[in-house]
């Protein structure tokens, strides 16, 4: 089974017992931004963790291994991608970053932010003019090497 | 005078004087990312804003008006990026785009965040196993219509 | 069921019903163009109006459901566009879009037109020189933010 | 000289004449919107309506003479466009493309909608919840032909 | 029955009986370039037209009903096309493009040839030198309009 | 002086003398459509065909010189077309390419119409219902080779 | 039957019985390089010529039939191609490409090398420092006309 | 002075002296197409190759530098090639390519032709049906290894 | 069966006996680096080889006779890659081609380090401070030939 | 300055001079690949690094501090590359990127190797049967996070 039709019958078994993230999250060990990107197939379980996703989504033993295989990251969308939600972080990079990286650099010195070392957290912000969503990113400052 | 050639004497003059971002922004009245992303050229300064900068700075006239006016954005990178400080902006994209779009629909519902009504900070956070780069998003939900 | 197939399925119930898009919109409680962007994959229905849709297309409790999942919007045609109708689209906007952009700027002041609080409408207008086709666009003036 | 130091000089004089473009098609002939396409090196003026540009705008003979030529259209912005402003319009043809052909196919038969026997209008609509944006384009009808 | 199935079970039976173009077109009641245009599914026939068709090449009603669709026009070959005689077609825009476009605009002012107010006709002109190819290509001259 | 700026000199050269390329021709020994292509740096004059042209339109000698230069073919505008006139006759290589092909084929043999032993000519029709262009190519068919 | 799956009908054929290219050229009356690309699906074959493969080889109908159809050719390989074999030959264009037809233009005058009637030749060079490759393309050369 | 420019100069050398390519490799000590090759900045020459091409064209001493500099290979067309001549060697891969690859596969073994151990040769052969042209690759067989 | 079939299976059957890349090499009398090349798909074993490999991984005969077909080499993954693992490889190239190449041509002369006659291995360095990755490629060097 | 035209200086002043990238880099305090990476623009010099070069090779003050700012990365060639001795590199990559992505996961797991904390090394190896090139590169392991 390959890890796209994986990620179908999860999606389809979580609005099948009418979950949320956050439930499935509270579920396993996990922050729900980490256990959405694995149960997205960007990321691996142990087979424990796995296991705990199984039980709790009753899914089939072959869904269950490919979670726990090292999947090959970012195949899932197209760029620039077409979908609002996600053109508007693409649109982010195009305006905004290259002051993140001279603020980056300015700030630790000739490096840069780790993608792999790297975490992140997406939160509502009531707001009587509107809510916001306030997204963290967290990654470790890889300097550069000389030799 | 083009909005390039601004920046680049902008970039000159901070070297020569021997300036960092962060002086730079306290001298105007806004945070270092917006200051930055306005010499930058990619938001417009008011007259005062940009009269402050010209002296701070010691810019010619012609910089100065170019601060003031509304500049075709998202024109400096290439996608994708090759500088690494830029591309793994981009590979945080491409690797979690899919499980923040999930989570902002989970949490606000059917709609996206803004990249207009929209700001963000680069900070850094010491830590013993090597300092991390915390960069924070903020946007405006937009609620999808229907009519 | 993905999004393409139930499109595929409805867009079938509607040729074998002999359907226009003007008689389901009557049904439904929405406008028409609304109701083809929901029916066509581009927008979401509640369950309410899912089965409403379903009663009267006669459609399977698969699409039913597709058309409650909020869809992966802009993924329908590939860009530039090749057929003639889409294609007359695109190029207003390459031979008219710096114009519409100058406007705004100068109408409302530095900010874009919502293409999420967003609504449109297509009329045929009678003309003897040959009729014509009115295509309003109507979206929610976004400020730029200063922070 | 080429069109496009022509439109820089046009906006240059623009700026320093504090002029709008309102007040630049005021002093024209035509529509606000047409005026701004023309100048901007996307439709072309007679002689006696560059000549009306040359003396409200003070242009040299050269910027004249090339507001009479017929331009290369569509040259000015790269696809898909990176400013926001831009970018919506092209993410309203992803969305809404197919509903507009839909709509356009049922209201009138086989057929598109012309970009060359065109024309469009950009409003503000004031709106206590936020003012909007009406765009309103309008295009012959051209059905095709079988032969 | 997608619009590319109807294609090729249309060509499987002109291939089954051994028909040639020339004599299908016969049987309908419209010129051989139209008729080849609408049954490679790039036109729409009415009801008529395609029952004619069915009963001549003993189609299935599932293909017939599908030249009765409007179909999404141009996606059949990718650009720059491969295959060497659609890419001469291509080269000579390349390369004479520019000129049918100025004597265009000297003959009939500004404007453009129309690709939907259009017909074409293909003949064979024997040559003693080797024959020849006469592509005769008839479309309506669109003026620009202004406002 | 390479060969767009040749072009340049001969289309301001053009310009400020008030001529049309019907004139332009008449004065040479070719077609019109073919003196264009050459002027457009598509095609080759002799030394003496370029002398004619360049008393005719009092050009320097170096725009002489590169008149009789064989050209680069094929770069001057990119692909797909952005201007409306020549993005039509793309179209109809999309729509119709595979009818003419399939034509081609069938009349001819298997082989292809050369874009090289090649002419073509553009002429207006009048017609009450608004007046036509008939663009005639005319190329020598190539059969494919067997060994 | 599609003409890929031909190929790998022809593919799997040839592998069973263990037959090289040489082999099934002998039994055909054509030359080696003309055979397999044929049997690649890239030139066409008389109804006698696929028979006399069929029967060799042991194709089903199917797939003699499709060896008499006119393929669309160039629709094999993606370019620039990922296998060092063809890419050395796409390299060998990159670099070689402009003195190849500076000296035809030199030794034949202003034209072209026939891609149809065309034929070549791959064949095998002992050498004591290393085996060599020898391909020769011989192809009609096409002189521009002038009109 | 970069490789292009020095083109350039060798190109109107020759130009103005009114010599041929064929006259060029006489006075080197090379073939024709290894002279033209290195003259249009795709190989090296030593300082004393370049001197004598130096002495006979009457090039600057910069233009002879640069012939002794090693070129940035394959940078002076681009993909596909629009020029004619050029496009043509295109197609020939397209369409002949996986051809030469089986063939070159049977005959020496799991490797390729080297485009770098390589050499070819353009000659017209005469022929009363119309003039051919002869182009010979002459490549090293580079096996792959094992290990 | 086609060879990313095969390489599927390959995984599977290695993921299903629990075996590493290292215990499989084991097995075969190639490095490791080479086996795992092999059963990718992008290298080609004899009969003998794939038995073994065949009976130690317990592949069906069609696996095994992938495994001796020649692959089309390159066709794995898409550039530029988007797993992250790969992609530090192409920034590599990026960021440090244009070094390796000025080395290589000063240290062995005008030439290149062959893909061909070619091999690499990857080891693990422990190191206090994070283990580092050593990754050695070996190229024959391959002059480029003058004629 | 921009740092590309240091760069050429650069270049010049080597070639002035006669110096090799050996000679060079034994007068700095770095290995001779971290050298030559900076003086291409693709690292940065601290001034005393920089000093130090500015003297050897005669670098005008512009070209000494250029080399001490930190430059944007990888945008000095393009992808894929058309150099032969670049895209060999490149075609690695599409070869065996994949085997060394397995082989990384197996020995250190789930992680990549860094092209931050990253050096390389390019020797020669002398070889009877040609002398071969050994590129290594030492990159830290950074093992993917959990949260």
């Amino acid at each position: 089974m390959n890890r796209k039709e994986a990620t179908q019958q999860i999606l389809d078994a979580k609005f099948a017992k009418g979950l949320t993230w956050g439930e499935i999250a509270k579920e396993s060990e996990h922050s729900e931004s980490w256990v959405v990107t694995a149960l997205l197939g960007q990321a691996t379980m142990t087979r424990n963790e796995a296991d705990k996703m199984g039980k709790f989504l009753e899914l089939d033993e072959q869904v269950v291994q490919a979670l726990t295989q090292i999947p090959h990251r970012g195949d899932v969308i197209d760029m620039p991608p077409t979908d609002p939600g996600l053109y508007r972080l693409y649109e982010m990079l195009l305006v905004y970053g290259p002051t993140i990286r001279e603020l980056v650099l300015e700030k630790l010195g000739e490096g840069i932010m780790s993608a792999i070392d790297f975490q992140f957290d997406v939160q509502k912000q009531e707001d009587p003019n509107g809510d916001r969503i306030i997204l963290t990113m967290n990654g470790k400052f890889l300097p550069y090497r000389k030799w």
